[in-house]
């Protein structure tokens, strides 16, 4: 049982280790389990009573389970399906058979495809737009997008600009732009272009499936939720991690590291710190970290998502052929999706509360946010949809040790100014985190791709 | 004397008083002192072992001096200047007779006006622009801009773009982008209309002296530097400064705050945080502060600037009817200015090296930042300028109490998003520091204003 802390009354006294860690996530949490394999010594401490970062799992009963952070798993997201099964966590294919519903202006249809019918030529440019993207992503070197040729006109004009420019249909805009910017949830500030593109490059998301010619297959869920690969990896390391430990101060020096947290002091011969940007760069470190890299933590904010599910008796959907998916351009709730249990029962709509709709229901509080998710949800599917047995949410810009979801942004300007410091170690400080990868950047195959590739960093280092 | 104490021994134990002030800079003073006027007790507490925040003067002789941070006073900043005449600080009037030095394509001229000749219609399109943008920030209601009629609208379009589609001459739109982003040193990432035409209804600043008929007269500074304004305040506040006191963490309840900072408690009935907003957002709060104010601490990033004095036996430039000004499109440093003392000796020039050009330099060490200097100053002014007694400088970004100069700016989508969490009070918590001022935000005068208004909504509070 990792030891757990009450953060008022945390555990004292001074600890040694190789590699001190600062946060139990997915980054965190793998970046662990390689260096305990290796045969390092390494504690990981979390702020919170629990281990998992933006993962997190509720769980209903014995075979219901609600994921209200991280949960999808795409195809081609190799690292974390091959943890997945080291660690026993079995997969399921996405429900998402049947209609879409789309909601525009106040009017409902349903339709097959990409698109309701009377698009026009949208899906064509969506897939013409997708396969020139995809060819401009491929002028970034893997992780350094700051040195493709054109990275500072890239930078330097939007990515919204670069659609407004190429792609004529205004609905193959909002698809393309959704395709990406789902991975952020929401300004305020524009994408750069080159942002776009390096998430594409990192492992292409949403923009894959509009460019290759066969279907490469469902998303993938968790059966029992995405939070057990950490609540698993944490139970092997067992004492090594502590919980309830905020990392208020890191000293680093040449041959080790101090990490304080309250009468807490772990010291060990490097750290690797697996926060988001922004979180990373509220620790104080001594020495003072060099500008540049203090001035990227202060420019990757985080968007901002509100996950909302309503529980059903039964995935009343299926009946009128309808997928749970839905497009949506008015109202708080405009991304919608079946996230029932692997069993089909009960039925569980998911969806998201993004952006400005999410900064204003933020102050509304839960009881409004639960009424105005299911009126509308009430709008997509009919009566059945306004009767929910029950509604879960988390507001991820109020966590605390999240502080937004689903994870930090780029604006024009940031990664050709900054993004060299991302990734690169500071003497004995590592970088980890989904946000700081080169693959899958913003996703949970991303956080682990960042926690082993530090790793490998650490051991390299140490040989 | 003010408490001194070295921030790896800092003061221990439980301290109580009325008011406890973070940050010893010209707002947290003037906050700590129009309390203490009023009769409350007020302890503030300053990471650093100096007062002053972005003032910093180093003397180098009884009458010569070298002011790092903010030292200018524009027309019209009249609570600086009564608060400069009650501490007894004397002013003295800008060094700036003569001509300008212009810079253009490699090629060396000089000239009297605001620009080169042969500039055709730049100075009225300026003079027109400044008209126009005036106008505009008439409609913004002082303090609270994203309430304008066209909020919206304003922050998602870019100043340059507007520069762009309104002034046709490349020469006055560059001259109109610095007028407004000379007060913030520097992207990535380009200022909102909204942000920009805020800063017009703060408090003017340069675009003041575009658009009044007759000149609104000479800017001032301070015999024997700005910190100066800091430090007598200090010293009347006496043992009520703790330095070296770095705020970590901020309890806050309905009736009380306590502040941590390492072994030292201090206890209050409410207090006032005076940092820029990426800094407040550093510090711990618990309970965690709303999202709201929080992601708006993600999202004020610092600008970037390096300033840099060479130091000569005198004038040399004046000889040649030179005012030591130069307007400069290459070359890292493009802006200079004379900054000699009242008596007129030494001659001493200040550049300010800006952005990407900072970015590149801070890197490079100061060896290189110096002889770079050097040579441009060369360019400008000829051989006697390649030869100074003296380089002296401060690199803001690396500061670890600052965190970049002269301030935060306000990307696109920020002020309609998250501006109404900048000065709002959050219980027992109040907010100050030049960017969260609704007069001269990002100047000295801010600063004093926003202290002012905070000591009074403590005050309004407690009545």
């Amino acid at each position: 049982m990792a030891q757990r802390l009450d953060s008022r009354s945390p555990l004292k006294g001074n600890h040694h280790c190789d590699v001190a860690i600062v946060g139990a996530g997915l980054a965190g949490l793998c970046a662990a389990r390689d260096l305990d394999t290796a045969g390092l010594q390494v504690l990981v401490l979390e702020a919170q009573e629990r281990v998992g970062g933006r993962t997190l799992t509720e769980h209903i009963d014995s075979s219901t389970f609600i994921d209200h952070g991280g949960q999808w798993v795409s195809p081609g997201q190799e690292r974390i399906v091959a943890l997945a099964e080291e660690l026993g966590v079995a997969l399921f294919p996405n429900w998402d058979a049947g209609l879409t519903v789309d909601w525009s202006g106040g009017v409902r249809s349903t339709y097959q495809g990409m698109f309701p019918p009377g698009s026009g030529h949208a899906e064509a440019q969506v897939r013409d737009g997708a396969r020139k993207l995809t060819q401009l992503a491929a002028e970034l070197p893997l992780g350094r997008p700051w040195e493709a040729p054109s990275a500072t006109e890239w930078d330097s004009r939007t990515y919204h600009h670069w659609l407004a420019e190429n792609i004529p249909s205004p609905l193959a805009q909002q698809g393309l732009a959704r395709a990406l910017e789902g991975v952020f949830g929401g300004g305020p500030g524009e994408l750069s272009l080159l942002a776009a593109l390096a998430i594409i490059r990192s492992g292409a998301h949403e923009i894959s499936r509009l460019v290759s010619a066969e279907n490469p297959g469902p998303e993938h869920r968790f059966i029992g939720g995405a939070q057990q690969l950490c609540e698993r990896m944490a139970q092997s390391l067992d004492e090594r991690i502590i919980t309830g430990a905020y990392v208020a101060e890191i000293e680093h020096g040449n041959n080790s590291v101090q990490l304080y947290s309250g009468d807490l002091t772990v010291s060990a011969r490097r750290a690797i710190v697996t926060l988001p940007p922004v979180l990373a760069g509220r620790i104080r470190y001594s020495p003072a970290l060099p500008a540049a890299r203090d001035h990227l933590t202060q420019r990757v904010p985080m968007g901002w998502v509100i996950k909302v599910h309503c529980v059903y008796p039964e995935r009343f959907w299926v009946a009128e052929q309808l997928s749970g998916k839905v497009t949506s351009d008015g109202g708080p709730v405009r991304v919608v999706a079946d996230n029932s249990p692997p069993n089909g029962s009960p039925g569980i709509l998911v969806g998201f509360i993004e952006g400005a709709e999410a900064r204003r229901l933020a102050a509304a509080g839960r009881e409004q946010r639960c009424a105005e998710t299911v009126a509308q949800l009430r709008h997509y599917f009919g009566t059945l949809a306004g009767r929910p047995d029950a509604y879960f949410e988390h507001a991820w810009g109020d966590d605390e040790f999240a502080r937004g979801a689903y994870g930090g942004y780029w604006t024009p300007g940031v990664w050709t100014s900054y993004g060299h410091t991302l990734a690169a170690p500071i003497g004995t400080l590592h970088w980890a985190g989904t946000e700081t990868s080169e693959a899958w950047n913003g996703k949970l195959e991303g956080a682990v791709h960042s926690g082993r590739r530090a790793a490998a960093e650490v051991l390299a280092a140490f040989r």
